[in-house]
Parts: C-alpha cells; sequence; structure tokens
C-alpha cells in the first residue's frame, strides 16, 4: 500500500477455530500490534509449528536414473566445468520444498557428470559430502592431493574442509551421485568455503588402484600408530565394494546357518563407518548398504529425520507412505521424516540398496526416534 | 496456466555470468528437461548455496521490552489461555524470515502473559526449552508435577518430553520470556507433542520456594546418589538468580584482584550447564548471562549460529554488524550466525545480558567457529 | 647356597589334588626346569589367582579416632615437618596387608597434624589426593597460589600434578583425614613427584573464606565461560559442609514428602562431583557422604573395588563381613572389595559417614559389579 | 614371641637421615604405638611410595623361545589338561617380582600347548585376554559357540566375560603366546571366573576358515547394522596376519613414497582396534604389530605402564634400559615402566615385533605419559 512504505512481514488474520480467541475488534487491534512489533502469537501457528509428530513437508519421490543420465549426458555435452560453476552437478528438488535443489529438508543428492579428460577444480568446503558410483569408473578424486579411484558399488566420503578436486582419465564419460548436507548447513547458516587451485598437479593424476589413505586405513581393525587420533569424520577416503558385497553375502550366509546377522530375515546392511570412532562416517551423514535377499521384504520403518536410496543392483519394489514403486538399478527415492518405509525384492534376484540419512544430526542431538512394525 | 495441468517447482533462467553456461536454445532445452525432472543445477545455486562464510537470512533486529508488556498486556486482557492455544506466548518474527515467528533460524523466542490466577495446561513437547525472568514474580511452573517457582532473574530450563504447565497464584499478571529451538525442529521435522491432563492438582498448586529438583540437584558439586546417570538435559529446573549473580560478582572481583576469571577486562560471563555431565544445559540450546562492568566493553565476536539476547539489568549499547543500538532492562535482540557483535556498557552502571543460543548444535556436529577480535 | 649363586626366585612344588598333574619324578624334573627358566604354570597358581569372585586380601578392619589423634598430637610434639619427609601424615596399615601403609591394595588414608603456626612444604606429585575434615579448622592449603580454607566437613579435593602446602594460621593443633591413591599408583607404577618452593609467600599465607577456585567454580550448576574445557578432576577445591549437610537434608526431607531422593528408605547419600564433567571429583577415586536416619539401616552392599569410612557425625553399628562394630564421631574403617557392608544408625541420632573409594578405576575400565541386597 | 600373641604386621625402625626425625626414646615409643595401632608415618616410606619418577618393581628380561617350547612339549608329555587347571599354560615370571607368575606387575604373559587332539575346557572370567601364534596351527578357540582359527601371525582378542574353549584339530601340537591382565585384576580385586561345560558340541569341533565374528565384523570401516552399540572390546575374534602384514608393508611403502605414514624412519606400526570404538582391542590391554625396516632403529620410547613384546619374524637387537639383548623368532622380552626401549633391526632382515601393554588403563584414569628421544 501506498500509506506503507515498509510493510511488515507479519500477516495475522482472526479466525474462529479450536483454541483460537473470538475474533473481534479488539483482538484486530491486537494483531495490528503484533504485525508493527514483528510478533507472531503461538496460538495461530502452533498447530503446524508443533504437531503431534512429523509432518514432513518434502514428499516422497523416485527418479528414474534414465533420466537423469540422458539430462547429465546432454549437459556434459553443452554445460562446461570450471571455476565458479564448479562442479558439473545436478540435484534433485523435491517436488514440495519449492523448486529448491533439496532431495529432503536436510540433504543434497545430485548426479556428477565428468566427459574424458576433464576435470573439475578443487575447493573446499565445511559441509559434509561423499561420493556414490552405481556405474563406470575411470574418475579419481584427488583429496589432499590423494588420487581416489572411483568404481562401481564404492562409496567415497569427502568430509568437510578438506581439498578436492576430480579428474575422469578414462576415455568415457562417468556419472555418480554426490550426497551433501549442503540444505542443514544452508538453513542453520554454518558453512564455509574455499576455492583452490586452478589446476592440479601431474603427480595427482596418477591413476593408483588404492589412494594413501586406503593404505593407511583400509586394513580391517588396525589403525596406523602413527595416526593416533580420533577425528569427526572417517579418514578412510574409499569403502570398495568388494568389501561391502562381502560383508552383505557373510550376513546372509549367517542368517541361513541360524545366526542373527541380519536386521530382519532377508534383510542385511552395513553402515560405513569412521574407523577411528566406531560411528558414522560423517558427522551429519550417515550411509549404509542394505541387501534383501530375492524375495523377502524388509520390516516397515519410521525414523527422524530423512534418507535418499538409490538402487544398486536387482530389482523390488519400495513403499514410501502412500506411494509405491517398481525400481531397478539407479533409481532414487527419498523418505521424508517419519514416513513409513518398505522395500520388497525381486522373487528372481536380490535388492541392493545404498542408502544415506541425516541421522547422525538426531542422535547427536538425542532427538532420534525409530518405530519398526507395520 | 490451463497448459500445464501439473507445473513444476523448478525453475530455471540461463544467464550469463561467472561460472555460467553460455545462454543458448540448447541451454534453455537442457533446462526445462531439468523442470520436468525436478532437477536444478548446482552451477546456479552455489553462489546462494555455498557462500565462502555464513551470509545469515536474518537481519539483526531489536525489540523493545515496553512495547512487548504492552501488547501482551492487552493480549492478557483478550486472549484466553486453553487447551488447543495453549500459552499466551507471542513470538518475535524476525523481520528477514518471511513473517514466520522465528527469532532467528533456529530460535524461538517469546514473551509469555499470566493473568492472577490464570493457568496453562499441561502438555509435553520434544522441543527444548526454557523460561527467563526479567521481572516478577508469582507463576510457579509445574514439571512432571513438581512446581517450580519462577521470580526475577531466574533460569527455567524446560527439556524436552516432560509434562508442564503454569499457574500464576499471584494477584498480578506476569511476563516472562520463552525460548525454545521450535524453528530447528520443524525445519529438521524432529518434533513430537502430547497433550496432557487439563488440569494441574491441588498438590501441585503450591508455591515451595524451592522445587523438588533444587532440593535434589541444586547444591554445588554434588549430586545425589540415588540418581547417578548422565542425562542429555539438565535436571535442575531452575537457576536462582542470586547465584548467577554471585558467580558474576566473584569474576568481577576476582579480575580485580589479578586473577585470570573474565573473559576479557570487565566482562564476566557464567554458563547454565547441566551438572549430570558439566554441558550444555539443553541439547540444543546453550544460556548464558554477562555483565560488562560500567564503562567497559566486549570483545568483539563472531560464531557460527545464532543468538537471542536480553538485558536483565543496567544500560548500555550494543552493536551487532551495522546496527547500533541503546539499550536497557527488557530489551531483546538478535546476533545472526557470524555476524559481529560488542557491547558496551554505560560508564554508571554495568549492564547484565541474558544470551541463548544455538551453539550446542554446531559443537556437537563438529561445525562450530568462532572468532574474536576487532 | 654356595652351590646355587643365583637362586631362582620360583618355587614350585608338586603337590596332589584337583586339576594337578600327579606327582612324579617326571613332573619334578619339569618344575626345576621351570624354575631355571622362570616359567610358573597356571595350574599350580588358578585357584588364587582366578578365584571364582574377588576374595580380598584386605581385612575389614577399624581404627578408633581418640587413638589416632593421641599418636598425631604424640608425634607433633616430637616429629617436625618439613623438605623430605614433608608431610605429618599417619597412614593406616591394613593388617592383612604385610605392615604396608595401604588402607586397602589401593587407598592410603593417613591422618595429618599441623600444629600452630606450622607449614608443610609446597611439592606436587601425580597421586590423586583429598582432604576431608572430621573437626577442627584453621589449617589453610594453598593451591597453586590459591589459599583453601578446611573446616569440620569440607570435603577437598587434590587432584594429581598440582602445587600444594599447608600452613596452621591458628592458634590450636589441627588433624584432618588425607586419602590418596598411592598404593594403585604405587602397583601400578604410574607415579611422579616434584618438590616445590621451601615457603610459600606472604599472600599466600593469607586466610579468605572462599577460595578463588569457590568463586569460579562454586556455584551450582553455573560454569565460568572464560574457563571452557572439561578437565579430568574437579577444578572446584573445596565442598563445604553447608552444602552437603543442607543436601542431605534435603534428600530425608523429600522423602518423608513421598519422593524417590534416598538410596533406599532413611539412607540419604550425595557424591562429590567434577563440574566440568558431572562424573567423579578424582580421576581415581570416588568420594561421597553417606547420612543414615536414626533408627534406619542401609541396604547389604557388595562391590568391586574398596572403601574407606569415616564417620563424620552420630552413632551407630556398622557390618563389614563378619565384623561388626559400634562407631562414632572420627572412627575409620576399611570396606574391602567384594565384602557385603550395611551401617545401622543409632535409634536417637542419625548417622554420617563420609566415604571414599576406588570405583572410578572400576568403572573407567568396564569392570564394575554391584550387588545389593543381603 | 610368647609376649606378643597378635604382633603386628607393622615394623618401624627409627633411622637418622633427611627428613626423618632425630632418633629417640620418644621416638621409638611414638612408634611402638604406631605399630599398636596399625600405623604407618608417611615420612619413613615417602622416598620409596613416591618417587620422583616411577622406579619399576619389575626387571628387564628375556625368554628364549626354544626354552619356552621345549618346555611347554615336555609338560604336553606329563601334564594333563582338564578342569581345574583349565589350561596348559606356563607363565613367565620376572625375575624381581618374587617368583609371581607376573611378566610385569600388571600383565600376565604365558605360554599354552595344546597336543593333538586334545580341548581346553569351557570357562569364562573377567580377565581380558588374548591369543597370539607366533608360528603353527591347527587350534580353533571356542567362543560363545564360535570356532575360530588360530595360525601364525594371528592376533586373537578374548575379551572378559566370554565362555571360551580351545580344541586342537590337527596332527600335531601347537603352542602360542596368551597375554591377560590377571596380576592387574589380582591386585585390584575385581575378577569373576566362572567353569563351564565340560565338553564343547560336535558342531563346535568343526574348523571354519573364518569365525562368525569375523564374517560380521571383518570388513574394513563397515559395522553390521542389526549389531549397533559400542562395545567395551571388540567383537573381532581375529585379526589376521595377512591384514597386519599388508597394514605394515603400505606403511613403509608410503614412507619410501614420502609420505608420514611411520612412526619413524623405518619404524612401521599398527594396533589393533575395537571396531565399535576405534579405540584398543581390550579395556585393559593395547596390542600392536611392529615392523622396523632392515638396518633402522626405532627412536628411544620411556611411557608410564608395562609391555611385553614377542619377535615374530626377523632378528635384531633390543635395549631396554641397561639391558640389551640379540633377539630371534619367538623371544619374548619385557619392557617394566619408565625404562627406555629401542629395537634395532638387523641389516639383512627387518623385525616384526608383536607388544603388548598396559596403556588403556592410564589412558582412561589420565594418567598416561610418554617420553620420546634418546
Amino acid at each position: 500500500m501506498s500509506t506503507d512504505p515498509n510493510p511488515s512481514p507479519v500477516r495475522l488474520k482472526a479466525v474462529a477455530g479450536h483454541g483460537q480467541p473470538d475474533p473481534s475488534p479488539e483482538l484486530e487491534q491486537l494483531y495490528r500490534g503484533f504485525e508493527r512489533e514483528l510478533l507472531v502469537p503461538l496460538w495461530t501457528e502452533i498447530g503446524d509449528l508443533m504437531p503431534v509428530q512429523p509432518k514432513s513437508k518434502a514428499a516422497p519421490h523416485l527418479w528414474r536414473w534414465e533420466r537423469l543420465k540422458e539430462l547429465a549426458a546432454q549437459a556434459g555435452r553443452i554445460v562446461p566445468v570450471g571455476r565458479g560453476g564448479e562442479r558439473r552437478a545436478i540435484a534433485l528438488a523435491n517436488p514440495s520444498l519449492g523448486g529448491k535443489p533439496y532431495a529432503t529438508p536436510t540433504l543434497w543428492a545430485a548426479i556428477q557428470y565428468l566427459m574424458p579428460g576433464e576435470d573439475a577444480p578443487e575447493h573446499r568446503h565445511t559441509q559434509h559430502a561423499f561420493r556414490f558410483v552405481v556405474e563406470g569408473e575411470g574418475v579419481w578424486t584427488v583429496v589432499n592431493g590423494d588420487p581416489v579411484r572411483m568404481s562401481r558399488g564404492d562409496f567415497l566420503p569427502q568430509s568437510g574442509w578438506n581439498w578436492h578436486a576430480h579428474h575422469n582419465a578414462a576415455k568415457e564419460p562417468m556419472a555418480w551421485i554426490d550426497g551433501l548436507d549442503i540444505p542443514f548447513a544452508y538453513y542453520t547458516e554454518s558453512q564455509f568455503f574455499e576455492f583452490g587451485r586452478e589446476s592440479i598437479s601431474p603427480a595427482e593424476r596418477t591413476t593408483p588402484e588404492r589412494s594413501r589413505a586406503e593404505r593407511l586405513w583400509g586394513h580391517p581393525g588396525l589403525r596406523p600408530v602413527s595416526k593416533p587420533d580420533a577425528t569427526p569424520a572417517s579418514p578412510l577416503l574409499a569403502y570398495r565394494w568388494v568389501d561391502t558385497d562381502r560383508a552383505l553375502a557373510d550376513q546372509l550366509a549367517l542368517e541361513e546357518e541360524g545366526d542373527a546377522a541380519t536386521l530382519s530375515p532377508g534383510h542385511a546392511a552395513v553402515r560405513f563407518t569412521n574407523p577411528t570412532s566406531g560411528g558414522d562416517v560423517l558427522p551429519t551423514i550417515r550411509a549404509e548398504m542394505h541387501r534383501v535377499r530375492a524375495g523377502a521384504r524388509t520390516l516397515t520403518r519410521r525414523e527422524v529425520g530423512s534418507s535418499v536410496f538409490q538402487v544398486f543392483d536387482g530389482s523390488g519394489t519400495v513403499t514410501v507412505g502412500e506411494r509405491r514403486w517398481s525400481v531397478a538399478r539407479g533409481d532414487l527415492f527419498v523418505v521424508p521424516s517419519w514416513v513409513p518405509f518398505t522395500a520388497q525384492a525381486a522373487t528372481s534376484e536380490h535388492l541392493d540398496l545404498f542408502r544415506f540419512g541425516d541421522a547422525p544430526i538426531f542422535e547427536a542431538l538425542h532427538a532420534q526416534r525409530v518405530r519398526i512394525g507395520d
């Protein structure tokens, strides 16, 4: 209005309702006073702000891998990678989060794509990240000078404030998934970012089978005595598929032998952990690989906090709240906070699901709740 | 539009700029594909999402206590307290947060007001809360059946999932400040709420000088052996002004005697802690009382995360980023993340500042940063 | 023997018995071989080394305060205090520990005695210590330059590697109890010691009511923000009787009002804690004050690890394993590991028991066990 | 003496000396009083009890593997294994510890020997244990029903209060090393013991290549989600030589490439850790494998607490305080508390040293000190 050069962002309307004061001229006058003073009463907001249980603003949603790859390949042809844009990464935007590049209120999930011979320039940021490779190979991520191979099935944590760049040493493009806590850091306003060198050195372009991090930290139950301290995030820069696969197969075999190794019949799962603490691999992100035996179904699970899943292998059906999808390799979907989730493997093949979520935030703050069962 | 029955919330525009791909028909086509598939590229968002350092969406802002009290008193006359609305609480709405009742992105701060003889009904919620009393007395908060007196200068933590109600046993209205982590819990979708009894019992209407919690936990350095475990939040339900005041006076006296007791010359501060752990009083909220000696000035401080201050006593000048205010008893102001803050006491009297903030979240997640100095 | 210039300390004898090999010449020859090579078989030792439950080498024993004071006063007349001997401290020697100055296998307990005007010179050591004052006043302990008053009922922790001296500023001698982990440190060979200044400064001879440590740390639930870190031992150098007494009285009053505040009916107890962590006041020593209501009796308790008790006030009967004593002010007794203990107050007055023990060692190593009940 | 039916174990003698009171009849009378009352003054004991730094009662000592094996084999022929004696284990008795079966004041080290087809019966105890295999194979340890293979180079932790038995499934006898905290538990009187079944089941006599524990926990950086809690000791029951060897080789290779992977030039070391916490494999015992490159020498190291070493491979020279020995495969030696230690590999081959020690005790109690350098 022309008479209000500096209107308040607060807008209050007296309405009738349970717990609401009766509308009246005095109430309207009070609400105008609140608006002028930038105040909002609890009684008009409590239903939304303090629900009986989490009602996620995010929606369950599925993205098909084939469509993501096509668009990423198209971007590979016309969008260069370089300083400023930093990465050819294309994020999942939950349909209920206003077009923002958030898979869930706290998590970022993107497909990143690198053409043969391309580099993504060095930078660092306090946001915690990881890569997960659903297919392909040929890219190395250089972390503080340590080149780390990326191949199908590998999980590569990238904890905050470490320098990193990527280079594609192969003849083919490569796509993979990036997961980060960008929305959480954005919302809580806790992020720092720094640009690094424009180009990595020739020595960093080597393509070793194992990174230095793996040679130091990749031995089961062993730690280098020269690196004694516990660190908030994992110093191990790659968790290889050969290990993950074997661990899952071992759990299912143990179950068949009568041992309590699985989460429920036919449902094996491993968590990627920080070997210096035994805790989650990153302070804000939990990452796991799940395997559902052919024909089996997981227990229904609700938990505080959200997750993103990617089908790594096999096929089946997943149910997220009211939604149900048949899924296949590469498909990504989100499970919002406190929405029930279950997965059913096809009868002919097992279903491998990579999952990451924000559970460490809630565990650190003693706010975690889980409910299992239908 | 009639031709788009289910429009995507994603809207992308090709623009020229550092790190941006050159606008072209192919790029527009790519962006339409992103929109259809609910995808957002990093390169258009990175400047906003991943700044070099936190750029808070919240603004520094000051609310005058006199105006808050007037409006609260007006609400006292026309807005009843009862089930559904739950509390006569009126929240500070940061002018840059879209009219939402958030003092900062993570913190709720409200004035609550209770008329003589009034009750606020029992409920519980996982959000962590506290009361702080800048003036007045006469209300008791009943926590799990334990009546806790509220008087000027007292700090009363109310950790999540404990039943609580209020009743005003005095002849006068009473106003105080509620602080909660409502915005954080709302954003991270981790909240639970339960209604309690409509009315507390006669035994709960007693008005003891000390609560049972204080009789168990309010003795310096002593814990009841019958309650051995560490709990995530403090079991002590009231921190009395007589203790806080003495602790601050002791620090300034020690400084005068030549001991390193203060944060900087003339700047004493105590933190309210959980006696079972020595850590913060609540898992998500830090609360402190600061005293600046007459004529003294605190060091400038920037930190990750936001705070709300209330002037408890005295007067002076506070500087928050580009804003500066003269402040007096009861005034409330916010310091957004990474915005520099300093306080200067008047030359004639000390300045007592109550402060609460979200630092425990960042410390738990290893994301805390502090920079001290101008 | 002249034929054995370097005899082995190992001596083995073949004996018949359950689990023992049959005596034979070959066995004797084998045992001679073991002796030569400094070897001892498990099978001859296992009954002693690995009992079904702890069988303490220490005996329950009681020392009468009147006798201790008489001897300490006698020592006050003829044994000077000074460098080399360091302290006029006289330790309880458990009758089953070979005449060593150990109250229990891990704990040292001594009466210390200082004549009017006397000083005990400054030193520091890694052994953790405390003072407890059953009667009298007039001595100040100077810890890192901070004079700390010692009066009846006060508990004064003295954590390892802090400089400390004592001076008697009164006209009367004063006696008190020292507790340390000397035997534990001796056995585990982990101790360091350093001599300090020959004499403390005049400023250190002042006799303030409250120490600087108390002024910084003695406020319930409050910590100085200028001292943020958790420390392994308490920075609070005195726990005053007025607080301890009130906490115990509060527990018994709460019990009368129907609240679960005591360990069992009529048995109140507080633990002295480190305000920076909520844990035990010293890394190796737990200290508590217990009050048994007139006519009440504690539950029988067995626990791994040993304790020393001193009667602070009142009278009653204590039972330690097979031993039972009527006790009065100042009497000291030991409860060895896993020996059942119970205390019964006289019908006419409550019984206040100061207790210290080695439980933190076992809790830190996950070896603690407690059994409650008769 | 006939005049002293119940002589005191305390014996005091007045002697002249620094810090000692002058001998006199009064002093003698005082000392007689002390003896009668079971008291010992600090001033006569302080030099021994509170040394400037640890003066270990244990001596550096070396046991030759060939001699141990001969005696163990001799025992194998004439000492049966069974209930009561429990194990054919023969312990190192430090020559300065009075013939007791203690390698150091806190540590037990023994050679255990099992004939073909023999069983050692099931039991459990709170003492923490491990096996280390310097040569041979064929024995399986059955832990809570899980058969665990034992082969050269393997380290097998056996944390307290787990049922365990051994059976030799091979045609040859087998010897290995047991390490336990028996002396520490004995001294601190914290031990429990329980006999198990007389005989293990046929299913437990199987000889799987990998134990169930390894199949659940033996994958680098991965934990089974079905077993979420941190446990005080490692759930991984075998650390295989193939992993340990590779980790050491990796460190030396990284060092050659210019990375900081070793403790000092030519000195690689790995620590066996609890994958649920990243900490030591057992609450009271640290275990490590060290490799010194041919011709290299470790830095001289002193630390609080004691260690036992066994040469796993190669040869060289070790120096422990004033003692120096040439060592070869299987030789065992002890390094007492605060005694300097260094190892030098032969010029022709590297030196692999298995080491276990009591450092976790001191770290848990904040009493650890290390000094590195000559």
